[in-house]
Protein backbone atom coordinates (compact mmCIF):
# COMPACT_ATOMS: atom_id res chain seq x y z
CA UNK A 1 0.00 0.00 0.00
CA UNK A 2 1.84 2.96 1.28
CA UNK A 3 4.16 2.96 -1.86
CA UNK A 4 5.45 4.35 -5.12
CA UNK A 5 2.38 3.35 -6.93
CA UNK A 6 0.00 5.69 -5.20
CA UNK A 7 0.58 8.68 -7.11
CA UNK A 8 -2.29 9.31 -9.71
CA UNK A 9 -3.64 12.62 -11.18
CA UNK A 10 -5.92 12.68 -8.66
CA UNK A 11 -3.27 12.71 -5.61
CA UNK A 12 -1.88 16.08 -6.99
CA UNK A 13 -2.72 19.16 -4.45
CA UNK A 14 -4.74 22.03 -5.68
CA UNK A 15 -2.16 24.32 -6.11
CA UNK A 16 0.03 23.09 -9.26
CA UNK A 17 3.58 23.09 -9.54
CA UNK A 18 3.50 25.82 -12.43
CA UNK A 19 1.57 27.97 -10.16
CA UNK A 20 3.66 26.93 -7.29
CA UNK A 21 6.51 28.71 -9.13
CA UNK A 22 4.75 31.33 -10.17
CA UNK A 23 4.05 32.40 -6.56
CA UNK A 24 7.68 31.41 -5.88
CA UNK A 25 8.83 34.20 -8.27
CA UNK A 26 6.33 36.47 -7.54
CA UNK A 27 7.64 36.06 -3.60
CA UNK A 28 10.93 36.84 -4.94
CA UNK A 29 10.06 39.86 -6.53
CA UNK A 30 8.01 41.52 -3.53
CA UNK A 31 9.34 45.09 -2.95
CA UNK A 32 10.50 45.71 -6.55
CA UNK A 33 8.89 47.17 -9.41
CA UNK A 34 8.99 43.70 -11.22
CA UNK A 35 6.68 41.02 -11.77
CA UNK A 36 6.33 37.76 -13.14
CA UNK A 37 7.95 35.55 -15.15
CA UNK A 38 9.56 36.31 -17.80
CA UNK A 39 11.38 39.72 -16.56
CA UNK A 40 14.65 41.28 -17.17
CA UNK A 41 18.10 40.05 -15.44
CA UNK A 42 17.75 42.64 -12.65
CA UNK A 43 14.49 40.90 -11.21
CA UNK A 44 16.82 38.15 -10.41
CA UNK A 45 18.74 40.00 -8.14
CA UNK A 46 15.07 39.20 -5.80
CA UNK A 47 17.02 35.54 -5.69
CA UNK A 48 15.22 34.51 -1.99
CA UNK A 49 16.78 34.30 1.22
CA UNK A 50 15.99 30.55 2.50
CA UNK A 51 14.66 31.74 5.15
CA UNK A 52 11.51 34.12 3.35
CA UNK A 53 11.73 31.00 0.72
CA UNK A 54 7.74 29.87 -0.30
CA UNK A 55 6.34 26.82 1.11
CA UNK A 56 6.22 23.73 -1.45
CA UNK A 57 2.82 23.71 -2.46
CA UNK A 58 3.07 19.90 -2.16
CA UNK A 59 4.61 19.67 0.97
CA UNK A 60 2.06 18.31 3.75
CA UNK A 61 2.62 17.97 7.52
CA UNK A 62 0.93 15.15 9.50
CA UNK A 63 1.17 16.14 13.19
CA UNK A 64 0.41 13.38 15.98
CA UNK A 65 -1.16 14.93 18.89
CA UNK A 66 -4.40 15.97 20.96
CA UNK A 67 -6.31 17.76 17.86
CA UNK A 68 -6.80 17.00 14.18
CA UNK A 69 -9.97 16.09 11.70
CA UNK A 70 -9.17 12.09 12.39
CA UNK A 71 -9.33 9.82 15.56
CA UNK A 72 -6.19 7.22 15.70
CA UNK A 73 -7.81 3.78 16.86
CA UNK A 74 -5.23 1.50 16.74
CA UNK A 75 -1.50 2.69 15.94
CA UNK A 76 1.08 -0.64 15.60
CA UNK A 77 4.33 -0.88 14.42
CA UNK A 78 4.51 -3.62 11.86
CA UNK A 79 8.64 -3.35 10.97
CA UNK A 80 10.94 -1.41 13.16
CA UNK A 81 10.04 0.98 16.36
CA UNK A 82 6.73 2.35 16.61
CA UNK A 83 5.51 5.91 16.89
CA UNK A 84 4.36 7.79 20.15
CA UNK A 85 0.72 7.14 20.36
CA UNK A 86 -1.42 9.68 20.20
CA UNK A 87 -5.45 10.42 20.46
CA UNK A 88 -5.60 12.68 17.24
CA UNK A 89 -3.91 13.25 13.90
CA UNK A 90 -4.06 16.60 11.71
CA UNK A 91 -2.92 16.74 8.30
CA UNK A 92 -2.34 20.18 6.84
CA UNK A 93 -0.95 21.14 3.53
CA UNK A 94 1.70 23.34 4.48
CA UNK A 95 4.96 23.61 7.13
CA UNK A 96 4.57 22.95 10.45
CA UNK A 97 8.35 24.15 11.74
CA UNK A 98 7.48 22.75 15.25
CA UNK A 99 6.06 20.35 16.96
CA UNK A 100 2.45 22.06 18.38
CA UNK A 101 1.90 22.16 21.64
CA UNK A 102 0.52 18.40 22.71
CA UNK A 103 1.94 16.95 19.76
CA UNK A 104 4.22 14.15 20.00
CA UNK A 105 5.68 14.07 16.19
CA UNK A 106 5.18 15.77 12.84
CA UNK A 107 6.02 13.70 9.86
CA UNK A 108 6.33 15.51 6.53
CA UNK A 109 6.49 14.46 2.73
CA UNK A 110 5.63 15.76 -0.35
CA UNK A 111 4.01 14.82 -3.05
CA UNK A 112 6.10 14.27 -6.39
CA UNK A 113 6.06 12.88 -10.10
CA UNK A 114 5.27 9.24 -10.16
CA UNK A 115 8.94 7.01 -10.59
CA UNK A 116 7.77 3.69 -11.45
CA UNK A 117 4.17 3.57 -13.19
CA UNK A 118 4.22 3.24 -16.79
CA UNK A 119 1.98 5.14 -18.76
CA UNK A 120 -0.40 2.15 -19.77
CA UNK A 121 -0.83 1.79 -15.79
CA UNK A 122 -0.96 5.24 -15.12
CA UNK A 123 -4.17 5.79 -17.35
CA UNK A 124 -5.38 2.34 -15.41
CA UNK A 125 -5.55 3.73 -12.21
CA UNK A 126 -6.57 7.12 -13.29
CA UNK A 127 -9.66 5.20 -14.51
CA UNK A 128 -10.28 3.73 -11.50
CA UNK A 129 -8.85 5.65 -8.64
CA UNK A 130 -10.69 7.86 -6.48
CA UNK A 131 -9.40 11.40 -4.68
CA UNK A 132 -9.27 11.61 -1.05
CA UNK A 133 -12.01 13.11 0.99
CA UNK A 134 -15.41 11.95 -0.16
CA UNK A 135 -18.03 12.07 2.21
CA UNK A 136 -18.31 7.85 3.09
CA UNK A 137 -14.87 7.65 3.54
CA UNK A 138 -15.05 8.06 7.38
CA UNK A 139 -12.22 5.46 7.60
CA UNK A 140 -8.46 5.76 7.04
CA UNK A 141 -4.94 5.20 7.30
CA UNK A 142 -1.66 6.85 7.67
CA UNK A 143 1.19 4.16 7.05
CA UNK A 144 4.62 5.67 7.17
CA UNK A 145 7.16 3.17 6.07
CA UNK A 146 10.97 3.69 5.63
CA UNK A 147 12.85 1.06 3.24
CA UNK A 148 16.33 -0.35 3.62
CA UNK A 149 19.63 0.67 2.20
CA UNK A 150 20.00 -2.46 0.25
CA UNK A 151 16.51 -1.00 -1.97
CA UNK A 152 18.37 2.16 -2.63
CA UNK A 153 21.63 0.65 -4.20
CA UNK A 154 19.21 -1.14 -6.52
CA UNK A 155 19.30 0.80 -9.97
CA UNK A 156 15.61 1.69 -11.42
CA UNK A 157 14.95 -1.72 -13.54
CA UNK A 158 16.16 -3.49 -10.44
CA UNK A 159 13.52 -1.81 -8.29
CA UNK A 160 10.95 -1.02 -10.92
CA UNK A 161 11.51 -5.45 -11.18
CA UNK A 162 10.64 -5.90 -7.37
CA UNK A 163 8.02 -3.51 -7.45
CA UNK A 164 5.67 -5.06 -10.43
CA UNK A 165 7.35 -7.72 -11.85
CA UNK A 166 7.68 -9.43 -8.94
CA UNK A 167 6.03 -7.90 -6.45
CA UNK A 168 2.66 -6.84 -8.32
CA UNK A 169 2.63 -3.99 -6.53
CA UNK A 170 0.33 -1.63 -9.14
CA UNK A 171 -1.77 -4.68 -9.93
CA UNK A 172 -2.51 -5.69 -6.36
CA UNK A 173 -3.45 -1.84 -5.93
CA UNK A 174 -5.73 -1.65 -8.71
CA UNK A 175 -7.63 -4.32 -7.20
CA UNK A 176 -8.95 -2.24 -4.35
CA UNK A 177 -9.83 0.81 -6.63
CA UNK A 178 -12.16 2.65 -6.33
CA UNK A 179 -12.93 1.48 -2.55
CA UNK A 180 -9.38 2.93 -1.27
CA UNK A 181 -8.40 6.29 -2.00
CA UNK A 182 -4.68 7.13 -1.04
CA UNK A 183 -2.17 9.61 -1.82
CA UNK A 184 1.76 8.88 -1.73
CA UNK A 185 4.03 11.66 0.05
CA UNK A 186 8.04 11.05 -0.06
CA UNK A 187 10.36 11.92 2.56
CA UNK A 188 13.82 10.61 2.06
CA UNK A 189 15.28 14.08 -0.26
CA UNK A 190 13.69 16.37 1.81
CA UNK A 191 16.46 18.68 3.75
CA UNK A 192 16.25 17.49 7.15
CA UNK A 193 16.80 13.52 7.91
CA UNK A 194 12.99 12.26 7.98
CA UNK A 195 12.68 8.86 10.05
CA UNK A 196 10.89 7.86 7.07
CA UNK A 197 10.89 7.26 3.16
CA UNK A 198 7.06 7.75 2.36
CA UNK A 199 3.98 8.75 4.13
CA UNK A 200 1.18 7.16 2.59
CA UNK A 201 -2.80 8.57 3.65
CA UNK A 202 -5.45 6.35 2.40
CA UNK A 203 -8.96 6.74 3.06
CA UNK A 204 -11.84 4.64 2.64
CA UNK A 205 -15.86 3.82 3.73
CA UNK A 206 -16.83 1.48 6.79
CA UNK A 207 -17.88 -0.91 5.11
CA UNK A 208 -14.33 -1.18 3.29
CA UNK A 209 -12.38 -1.99 6.27
CA UNK A 210 -12.13 -4.98 5.67
CA UNK A 211 -10.68 -5.14 1.93
CA UNK A 212 -8.77 -2.28 3.31
CA UNK A 213 -6.90 -5.40 5.42
CA UNK A 214 -6.43 -7.49 2.66
CA UNK A 215 -4.83 -4.81 0.61
CA UNK A 216 -2.04 -4.13 3.13
CA UNK A 217 -1.62 -7.93 4.01
CA UNK A 218 -1.21 -8.79 0.07
CA UNK A 219 1.39 -5.98 0.13
CA UNK A 220 3.26 -7.05 2.84
CA UNK A 221 3.50 -10.86 1.49
CA UNK A 222 5.48 -9.67 -1.49
CA UNK A 223 9.52 -9.56 -2.13
CA UNK A 224 9.17 -5.54 -2.24
CA UNK A 225 8.10 -5.50 1.47
CA UNK A 226 11.70 -7.56 2.30
CA UNK A 227 13.00 -4.09 2.00
CA UNK A 228 10.95 -2.46 3.96
CA UNK A 229 13.15 -1.80 7.36
CA UNK A 230 10.29 0.40 9.49
CA UNK A 231 6.68 0.34 8.91
CA UNK A 232 3.66 1.90 11.45
CA UNK A 233 0.14 1.59 10.74
CA UNK A 234 -1.95 4.02 12.27
CA UNK A 235 -6.07 3.59 11.51
CA UNK A 236 -7.90 6.32 11.61
CA UNK A 237 -11.49 7.15 11.71
CA UNK A 238 -12.52 11.03 10.69
CA UNK A 239 -14.05 12.66 13.28
CA UNK A 240 -17.83 14.08 12.91
CA UNK A 241 -17.89 17.94 12.89
CA UNK B 1 24.77 17.12 -18.47
CA UNK B 2 23.29 18.73 -15.16
CA UNK B 3 21.16 15.58 -15.08
CA UNK B 4 20.29 12.74 -13.94
CA UNK B 5 22.79 10.22 -15.11
CA UNK B 6 25.42 12.13 -12.73
CA UNK B 7 24.95 9.98 -9.88
CA UNK B 8 26.91 6.90 -9.31
CA UNK B 9 28.93 5.44 -6.11
CA UNK B 10 31.52 8.11 -6.46
CA UNK B 11 29.35 11.10 -6.02
CA UNK B 12 27.95 9.82 -2.57
CA UNK B 13 28.51 12.54 0.22
CA UNK B 14 30.59 10.95 2.94
CA UNK B 15 28.43 9.87 5.46
CA UNK B 16 26.19 6.90 4.95
CA UNK B 17 22.26 6.97 4.44
CA UNK B 18 22.41 4.23 7.09
CA UNK B 19 24.54 6.29 9.46
CA UNK B 20 22.46 9.33 9.30
CA UNK B 21 19.61 7.24 10.51
CA UNK B 22 21.27 6.05 13.41
CA UNK B 23 22.36 9.42 13.92
CA UNK B 24 19.09 11.13 13.97
CA UNK B 25 17.54 8.23 15.78
CA UNK B 26 20.70 9.28 18.48
CA UNK B 27 19.62 12.75 18.47
CA UNK B 28 15.80 11.99 18.83
CA UNK B 29 16.83 10.30 22.04
CA UNK B 30 19.17 12.52 23.08
CA UNK B 31 18.49 13.25 27.08
CA UNK B 32 16.39 10.10 27.52
CA UNK B 33 17.92 6.92 28.76
CA UNK B 34 18.07 4.58 25.59
CA UNK B 35 20.09 4.59 22.83
CA UNK B 36 20.64 3.55 19.29
CA UNK B 37 18.17 1.46 17.00
CA UNK B 38 16.54 -1.96 18.26
CA UNK B 39 15.50 0.21 20.99
CA UNK B 40 12.08 -0.25 23.13
CA UNK B 41 9.08 1.53 22.35
CA UNK B 42 9.28 4.08 25.49
CA UNK B 43 12.40 5.50 23.58
CA UNK B 44 10.04 6.31 20.71
CA UNK B 45 8.41 8.95 22.51
CA UNK B 46 11.66 11.20 21.77
CA UNK B 47 10.77 11.54 18.15
CA UNK B 48 12.11 14.55 17.91
CA UNK B 49 10.29 18.24 17.09
CA UNK B 50 10.49 19.51 13.16
CA UNK B 51 12.74 22.09 14.56
CA UNK B 52 15.64 19.86 16.16
CA UNK B 53 15.07 17.51 13.42
CA UNK B 54 18.89 16.38 11.99
CA UNK B 55 19.89 17.76 8.77
CA UNK B 56 19.74 15.24 5.72
CA UNK B 57 23.70 13.95 5.47
CA UNK B 58 23.17 14.30 1.65
CA UNK B 59 22.30 17.93 1.49
CA UNK B 60 24.44 20.60 0.17
CA UNK B 61 24.16 23.97 -0.35
CA UNK B 62 25.70 26.17 -3.16
CA UNK B 63 26.09 29.75 -1.60
CA UNK B 64 26.21 32.57 -4.13
CA UNK B 65 28.64 35.76 -2.77
CA UNK B 66 31.76 36.77 -1.96
CA UNK B 67 33.55 33.81 0.28
CA UNK B 68 33.54 30.53 -0.90
CA UNK B 69 36.49 27.90 -2.52
CA UNK B 70 35.20 28.93 -6.12
CA UNK B 71 35.36 31.87 -8.08
CA UNK B 72 33.26 33.07 -10.82
CA UNK B 73 34.65 33.49 -14.19
CA UNK B 74 31.67 33.35 -16.29
CA UNK B 75 27.44 32.66 -15.50
CA UNK B 76 24.96 33.12 -18.10
CA UNK B 77 21.50 32.14 -17.99
CA UNK B 78 21.01 29.20 -20.94
CA UNK B 79 17.26 29.44 -20.67
CA UNK B 80 15.07 31.55 -18.66
CA UNK B 81 16.25 34.34 -16.10
CA UNK B 82 19.56 34.35 -14.77
CA UNK B 83 20.79 34.51 -11.16
CA UNK B 84 22.28 37.65 -9.91
CA UNK B 85 25.88 37.85 -10.84
CA UNK B 86 28.40 36.76 -7.56
CA UNK B 87 31.99 36.56 -7.37
CA UNK B 88 32.23 33.82 -5.57
CA UNK B 89 30.65 30.37 -4.93
CA UNK B 90 30.94 28.41 -1.41
CA UNK B 91 29.51 24.85 -0.91
CA UNK B 92 28.95 23.28 2.03
CA UNK B 93 27.38 20.01 3.07
CA UNK B 94 24.60 21.15 5.08
CA UNK B 95 22.34 23.63 5.52
CA UNK B 96 22.42 27.23 5.40
CA UNK B 97 19.07 28.61 6.85
CA UNK B 98 19.64 32.25 5.38
CA UNK B 99 21.80 33.65 2.83
CA UNK B 100 24.85 34.60 4.83
CA UNK B 101 26.00 38.64 4.37
CA UNK B 102 27.59 39.38 1.16
CA UNK B 103 25.83 36.31 -0.46
CA UNK B 104 23.15 36.90 -2.80
CA UNK B 105 21.72 33.41 -3.20
CA UNK B 106 21.48 30.27 -1.79
CA UNK B 107 20.86 26.73 -3.86
CA UNK B 108 19.98 23.63 -2.48
CA UNK B 109 19.89 19.97 -3.02
CA UNK B 110 20.02 16.54 -1.90
CA UNK B 111 21.83 13.70 -3.59
CA UNK B 112 19.78 10.58 -4.16
CA UNK B 113 18.98 7.21 -5.31
CA UNK B 114 19.74 6.80 -8.93
CA UNK B 115 15.89 7.55 -11.00
CA UNK B 116 16.81 5.85 -14.76
CA UNK B 117 20.40 4.35 -15.07
CA UNK B 118 20.09 0.41 -15.35
CA UNK B 119 22.70 -1.71 -14.16
CA UNK B 120 24.37 -2.10 -17.01
CA UNK B 121 24.83 1.63 -17.26
CA UNK B 122 25.88 2.18 -13.53
CA UNK B 123 28.26 -0.40 -13.52
CA UNK B 124 29.70 1.37 -17.00
CA UNK B 125 29.79 4.68 -15.32
CA UNK B 126 31.74 2.94 -12.20
CA UNK B 127 34.10 2.12 -13.69
CA UNK B 128 35.02 5.09 -15.43
CA UNK B 129 33.69 8.21 -13.31
CA UNK B 130 35.95 10.13 -10.97
CA UNK B 131 34.87 11.91 -7.79
CA UNK B 132 35.03 15.51 -7.50
CA UNK B 133 38.14 17.28 -5.82
CA UNK B 134 40.81 15.82 -7.56
CA UNK B 135 44.17 18.32 -7.53
CA UNK B 136 44.06 18.61 -11.01
CA UNK B 137 40.42 19.91 -11.24
CA UNK B 138 41.01 23.35 -11.04
CA UNK B 139 37.92 23.90 -12.75
CA UNK B 140 34.22 23.67 -12.56
CA UNK B 141 30.67 24.65 -13.37
CA UNK B 142 27.80 24.53 -11.34
CA UNK B 143 24.64 24.12 -13.62
CA UNK B 144 21.49 24.38 -12.37
CA UNK B 145 18.27 23.32 -13.94
CA UNK B 146 14.29 23.35 -14.02
CA UNK B 147 12.44 21.41 -16.39
CA UNK B 148 9.11 21.95 -17.20
CA UNK B 149 5.71 20.70 -16.47
CA UNK B 150 5.22 18.59 -19.72
CA UNK B 151 8.64 16.71 -18.10
CA UNK B 152 6.88 15.80 -14.96
CA UNK B 153 4.20 14.92 -16.64
CA UNK B 154 5.68 11.85 -18.40
CA UNK B 155 5.53 8.83 -16.65
CA UNK B 156 8.62 7.17 -15.79
CA UNK B 157 9.04 4.82 -18.89
CA UNK B 158 8.38 7.62 -21.09
CA UNK B 159 11.02 10.11 -19.11
CA UNK B 160 13.63 7.02 -19.35
CA UNK B 161 12.72 6.75 -23.31
CA UNK B 162 13.22 10.80 -23.51
CA UNK B 163 16.49 10.68 -21.84
CA UNK B 164 18.19 7.69 -22.97
CA UNK B 165 16.74 5.92 -26.09
CA UNK B 166 15.96 9.46 -27.26
CA UNK B 167 18.53 11.67 -26.09
CA UNK B 168 21.52 9.06 -25.35
CA UNK B 169 21.79 11.09 -21.88
CA UNK B 170 24.49 8.62 -20.10
CA UNK B 171 25.76 7.38 -23.37
CA UNK B 172 27.32 11.37 -24.56
CA UNK B 173 28.33 11.79 -20.50
CA UNK B 174 30.16 8.43 -20.75
CA UNK B 175 32.37 9.81 -23.23
CA UNK B 176 33.40 12.51 -20.96
CA UNK B 177 34.91 10.13 -18.47
CA UNK B 178 36.67 10.66 -16.34
CA UNK B 179 37.87 13.87 -17.37
CA UNK B 180 34.51 15.48 -16.36
CA UNK B 181 33.67 14.39 -12.92
CA UNK B 182 30.02 15.54 -11.27
CA UNK B 183 27.60 15.06 -8.46
CA UNK B 184 23.82 15.72 -8.78
CA UNK B 185 22.00 17.25 -6.89
CA UNK B 186 18.01 17.31 -6.18
CA UNK B 187 15.88 19.84 -5.61
CA UNK B 188 12.23 19.78 -6.66
CA UNK B 189 11.38 17.49 -3.93
CA UNK B 190 12.55 20.12 -0.88
CA UNK B 191 9.66 21.26 1.70
CA UNK B 192 10.77 24.97 0.19
CA UNK B 193 9.65 26.08 -3.23
CA UNK B 194 13.36 26.08 -5.10
CA UNK B 195 13.84 27.98 -8.07
CA UNK B 196 14.95 24.64 -10.02
CA UNK B 197 14.80 21.18 -10.14
CA UNK B 198 18.71 19.81 -10.20
CA UNK B 199 21.54 21.39 -9.60
CA UNK B 200 25.10 19.73 -10.99
CA UNK B 201 28.62 20.48 -10.16
CA UNK B 202 31.30 19.66 -12.06
CA UNK B 203 35.14 19.57 -12.21
CA UNK B 204 37.70 19.17 -14.59
CA UNK B 205 41.26 19.85 -15.62
CA UNK B 206 42.23 23.30 -17.06
CA UNK B 207 42.79 21.22 -20.29
CA UNK B 208 39.51 19.23 -20.10
CA UNK B 209 37.50 22.70 -20.48
CA UNK B 210 37.29 21.92 -24.48
CA UNK B 211 35.96 19.04 -23.80
CA UNK B 212 33.31 20.04 -20.83
CA UNK B 213 32.01 22.79 -23.87
CA UNK B 214 31.72 19.72 -26.10
CA UNK B 215 29.65 18.05 -23.27
CA UNK B 216 27.46 20.68 -22.15
CA UNK B 217 26.46 21.36 -26.07
CA UNK B 218 25.76 17.86 -27.01
CA UNK B 219 23.22 17.64 -24.30
CA UNK B 220 22.22 20.92 -24.93
CA UNK B 221 20.99 19.47 -28.57
CA UNK B 222 18.69 16.34 -27.29
CA UNK B 223 15.11 16.18 -27.39
CA UNK B 224 15.81 15.77 -23.62
CA UNK B 225 16.80 19.45 -23.40
CA UNK B 226 13.42 20.19 -24.90
CA UNK B 227 11.98 20.16 -21.43
CA UNK B 228 14.00 22.47 -19.45
CA UNK B 229 12.58 25.52 -18.90
CA UNK B 230 15.48 27.46 -17.16
CA UNK B 231 19.36 26.51 -17.11
CA UNK B 232 22.15 28.94 -15.67
CA UNK B 233 25.43 27.95 -16.76
CA UNK B 234 27.99 28.66 -14.23
CA UNK B 235 31.47 28.26 -14.56
CA UNK B 236 34.23 28.01 -12.13
CA UNK B 237 37.83 28.32 -11.25
CA UNK B 238 39.13 26.81 -7.81
CA UNK B 239 40.89 29.27 -5.29
CA UNK B 240 44.50 28.65 -4.76
CA UNK B 241 44.98 28.96 -0.88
Amino acid sequence: MSNEMQEGAADRPQREQVQSRRGFLALTVAGSAAAGLGVSPSTASAEPPRSDAAVNPRLFSFVGGKTGEWSVVEARAVVGDPLPPVERLGILNKAVPAVPDGAKWVLRGVTSNERYLTRAEKEQLAKKQAALGRPEASHGALIPIRKNAAWWALTQDERRAVLEERSNHVKIGLKYLPAVARRLHHCRDLAEAEPFDFVTLFDYAKADAAAFDDLVAALRATAEWKYVEREVDIRLVRVKP
